[in-house]
């Protein structure tokens, strides 16, 4: 788990935001003040950078005793990719545009299994949330097989801007939810289309099912009232994948 | 994890399995000897049950210190169901058999999730092997989110067993597979039939792929040659539940 690389000390970090460096989180202590920590600070709310104020001993662990000076940041293994460039490439392409939207995935596992099976089906690109998203870190990397490396993953401030993004492209929407009477059966999966799969607690956002085009629901025949996450996001996946081959 | 009840000490453990408590495992200490240990290795044999020669520090972890005499049996939160009598009880249904067999599945979290997917596409059993398979532990119960108390699940010796037993019935075999240029879409799911899923590591072994009736893959697009075994196996059961509908 240990393989992600890290960058300690606050000029270290501020100099690795400055230099374009992606930064997955960043940790800070507890009792951190001053100039430098406050120029670090606006610059991690500038560019929407995830932290957490942690305890000394988690910095020391996770520095493994180097010298932190109160901070560690994780770099993000991989570059995220821009959504409204992928969104024009993918209108231009022979197959029709498939994204996926991850609406609070908050599991590393389910993430990299999703992300596996986005690039088995030919996924144009994943979008996950700048906060409340399972991170990419290296178990995000091995539960995907390597697949977080091909399918492209953007970051958007909130899910509802995406659905702005593809809504002025005519990429219809369609999330998955047990609140609708539609059967995912009953979707044309052929058309330019994003599927939003929602949290492992909470499904997707209700503010969220208000816009989108249409819901859809996988049959459940037994008394269980949901599947796992990674599991429902392959049936719609491979569904989609049947209807177009 | 610690909820899964155990038996501690030779004479409680050797009561316990004959009086019919369904045993997941026993723990031995590496030392162990005599008579009593011998009649215990006995009826561990007779009852096919899986035991494992441990470190004392770890029989002593696992009975929380308790006197465990060199013996933990970990006693399992499910009972194991008949094969024959559930295939039997299939063939009266209203609806058409579908079984699904699991050829050495070894992780507690894929096996769960596989379980809640059986449960939601009305699978009649879950077919397991004695060795190699993942456990029926409070982990897998609650990965099941707690299918495994609805679902049967069967133990069978081997694998082949069961193709056996399925043949007799007149049930067809699919094994899911990339060894195969069939498309799991050209299976009629419709007919009686049992399905398997392989390991993690290997897929379905080579010994059974030759005693099966037809292989099936489903469409990798990517560069990724195999999806994760959870979401292979629920996309395999939602082409039948589609099909079935």
């Amino acid at each position: 788990m240990e393989q992600q690389s890290k960058i300690f000390g606050i000029r270290a970090v501020i100099e690795a935001i400055n230099s374009g460096k992606t930064i997955s989180k960043v940790f800070l202590q507890k009792s951190l003040s001053g100039q430098l920590f406050s120029e670090l600070n606006t610059l991690l709310a500038k560019h929407n950078i995830s932290k957490s104020y942690v305890p000394v001993e988690k910095l020391n662990r996770l520095s493994k005793n180097n010298n932190h000076q109160g901070v560690v940041a994780e770099i993000s293994p991989i570059e995220f990719a821009d959504l409204d460039t992928l969104i024009s490439e993918s209108l231009t392409s022979d197959t029709s545009p498939l994204f996926l939207i991850l609406d609070g995935i908050s599991d590393v596992r389910n993430f990299g299994a999703i992300i596996r099976t986005a690039e088995c089906t030919g996924v144009n690109a994943i979008v996950i949330s700048k906060q409340g998203s399972a991170p990419v870190n290296s178990e995000t990397i091995k539960t995907s097989a390597g697949a977080a490396f091909k399918v492209p993953i953007c970051k958007v401030d909130h899910i509802k801007d995406a659905l702005f993004q593809f809504g002025a492209a005519d990429i219809q929407t369609v999330a998955a939810t047990e609140k609708t009477e539609n059967s995912v059966y009953n979707i044309n999966f052929t058309k330019p289309i994003a599927i939003i799969m929602g949290s492992e607690d909470r499904g997707v956002n209700p503010s969220v099912l208000k816009m989108v085009n249409e819901k859809a629901k996988l049959p459940l025949l037994g008394e269980i009232e949901s599947l796992n996450v990674s599991v429902a996001c392959g049936a719609f996946l491979y569904e989609a994948t049947r209807q177009r081959l």
